[in-house]
């Protein structure tokens, strides 16, 4: 008889979008003329940078033709086209010692983010960020690391408090936890993460033999020039550490997919006598086995972000949001709402002082628009809402115009 | 101190496609000079046809316009114009029942037949064909089913042998195991399974509550119209079956990257207690947690191929690869080797008469030919090769004479 993994049984209903996703779905059936508005999940709104745009058509008359066809990825882990600019310029400028063949090229950092932990055993302690993105929990509890969901939070994880009084950085915990999951510019508050903080993390993961999960996605919103732009530009964390990056926000990729993971080749895991691996070595074995590379079409594009006129591009790209970002901070602070985030990042944590989800049912029935409720983000989240910049000008204003008229 | 998933070392040091590239390599370092012909890997190398090449040009300008733009694919689980159109041609035209919500888009069979096994419980009892497609055992070995590798097999797992005298078609076990992998067109062996040999082992699966994963991802070769095109239209099987599906060979997508996975809602696993869970709410909660969808362009380009042009072009295609086998297959018996596949399949199984790597060694070393030795894919795999007819006419016409003057 096949028997199921009874983890996923542990597992609250639905994931929090698909939560959403249905209590708008019934808003606009009652109210089928209601234009709404959605500020609730990060998905970016603008077209393509023209670079890549460019990119893929000529890669796309690539495939047409025996002579400059292209079948498999080389082993799956992304042509070196794009490793080597990866590792110049998201590293190497920035003197991050990062190398080519430390980069795992992929479909996304949240399959990324996800499957890393198959790499660990099954009685590690696990770290996780409160408010947190809901990922790093569900795919440790179907992998049966947590107890069950009991008081809003599942048992044996370590949740890691982030609120006002800490600026939304976690403060170092006491229990020593062998992964930490850190997320900066973080989703969902939005909060950044100055270079001594993040030392003070790498510091801890050195002294505890633990391993820092660095998920940087959102770094591309990153303008405040003395704040780290990866996990590596800190001393000490090429031991300790492992970066994911995206273009989902970066190049506005949410639908063309690529993303990469940082591994590098001497951040070690141990055995039960103590011995060391390299992560590195696990990971090609686990990502050549399971996955089969990111489309060749996907990686020209992705690769056409690293010239002169594509880093300009990107920048434009992400300066577009966070005009929004701004705008939307600055009006509900006129509004008397105290904000978090908004500066170098996409999201508004913003503290409702009432229940998240109410105050989401109130946006949404009120002035038919969509956020986020903090609560769905964990404990700590509850009082919240998260409101995404990803939208365009025009919808933003718009947004607040309603907002003003409801609150 | 963070710890690895010790199942790991269990693990032969590399994938068997790696194996070869060093020997490959090594054989180029010694002769810079000989052009190597390659009948290993099984990958394509013919265009994509010119409907996808047009979807994915018409698509990409789309992603270039705000107002036409597309950023996640909603919920991961592969847009509606893809899913309907496969339920439609694929499945209900050729009279097995399956709907288009019972479809998950995703970017590989290899990643769908690696991941699947993440629903089960730890202690299933695994069966898979003996030659094997080597991802089915090391995503089980990976995931802590297996004890050691020893004797050239994993303990723990069921091997189901696979030889001339069962026309490479596993006789039924008396073992009764809970989850059997199965492959037709085969993988490496090019064997196809017959309707009534497929009832058989569907039958076997409702008597034992085990589930059959059919891995179908060569299926666009079959052109005996007796033979089936899916284990749906077998009667029974949508209790007991999920069917993988990849564009990698039907349309020369390997590298393009799109497949599907399709599961009928009426397939049940079970609890300790014995109470029934759909597979289909497991994987979809899996995928939407894990995956965040496949690119847009792409799922255009392979909606392109449901129109009559292009499946008009996909047949093109696939008969230029059947030549090729076809032509193998003569000329190799015209040596006197025993082959088999080669028919509705693009590989060749060759009776080698001889050690497996010893004759891959063989024809490298000689002829500049480069094949795949049977024993890679286990034991019972000793003595034969696979030879891919996935290359140009020419290569293969170059690639036996020189066969010819060295065996």
């Amino acid at each position: 008889m096949v028997t199921i993994n009874e983890n996923y049984l542990k597992l609250r209903a639905s994931y929090l979008f698909s939560d959403i996703g249905k209590r708008v779905a019934a808003f606009k059936s009652k109210n089928p003329q209601a234009e709404v508005i959605r500020f609730g999940i990060g998905d970016v709104t603008r077209p393509l940078p023209r670079v890549c745009i460019e990119a893929f058509h000529k890669a796309t008359d690539e495939m047409a033709d025996a002579a400059t066809f292209h079948g498999y990825d080389d082993g799956g882990v992304g042509y070196a086209f794009l490793r080597e600019k990866i590792a110049k310029v998201d590293f190497q400028a920035r003197g991050a010692d990062i190398s080519a063949d430390e980069i795992f090229v992929s479909d996304g950092a949240k399959c990324d983010t996800s499957n890393f932990q198959e790499l660990f055993s099954q009685n590690v302690k696990i770290a996780v960020p409160d408010p947190v993105y809901p990922v790093y929990v569900d795919t440790n509890v179907m992998a049966g690391r947590t107890g069950e969901f009991s008081g809003g939070r599942y048992k044996g994880l370590t949740y890691l408090e982030c609120n006002a009084g800490n600026d939304f950085v976690p403060d170092l915990p006491k229990e020593k936890p062998d992964v930490i999951y850190l997320c900066f510019p973080n989703n969902p508050t939005g909060a950044v993460i100055t270079k001594s903080r993040l030392a003070q993390w790498v510091e801890y993961a050195r002294q505890n033999k633990s391993l820092i999960l660095f998920d940087a996605a959102y770094i591309a919103f990153v303008r405040d020039p003395s704040l780290p732009q990866s996990i590596f530009e800190i001393e000490g964390a090429r031991e300790v550490a492992v970066e994911f990056r995206s273009y989902s926000k970066t190049a506005g990729f949410t639908g063309t997919r690529c993303a990469y993971t940082v591994i590098p080749k001497s951040c070690m895991a141990f055995d039960a006598e103590g011995a060391s691996h390299a992560l590195h070595a696990l990971w090609n074995r686990r990502h050549t086995t399971k996955f089969n590379g990111v489309c060749y079409m996907v990686q020209r594009a992705a690769e056409a972000i690293y010239s002169p006129e594509g880093q300009e591009q990107i920048r434009e790209l992400n300066d577009y949001y966070l005009r929004n970002a701004r705008f939307i901070v600055s009006e509900m602070k006129t509004l008397g709402y105290e904000c978090f985030g908004g500066e170098n990042s996409p999201y508004i944590w913003v503290n409702t002082r009432t229940d998240s989800w109410a105050f989401f049912d109130k946006l949404l029935e009120k002035a038919g628009v969509v956020c986020t409720p903090g609560a769905g983000f964990g404990k700590c989240g509850e009082g919240y809402i998260r409101i995404s910049a990803f939208n365009s000008f025009e919808n933003v204003q718009k947004g607040m115009e309603r907002i003003k008229k409801t609150v």
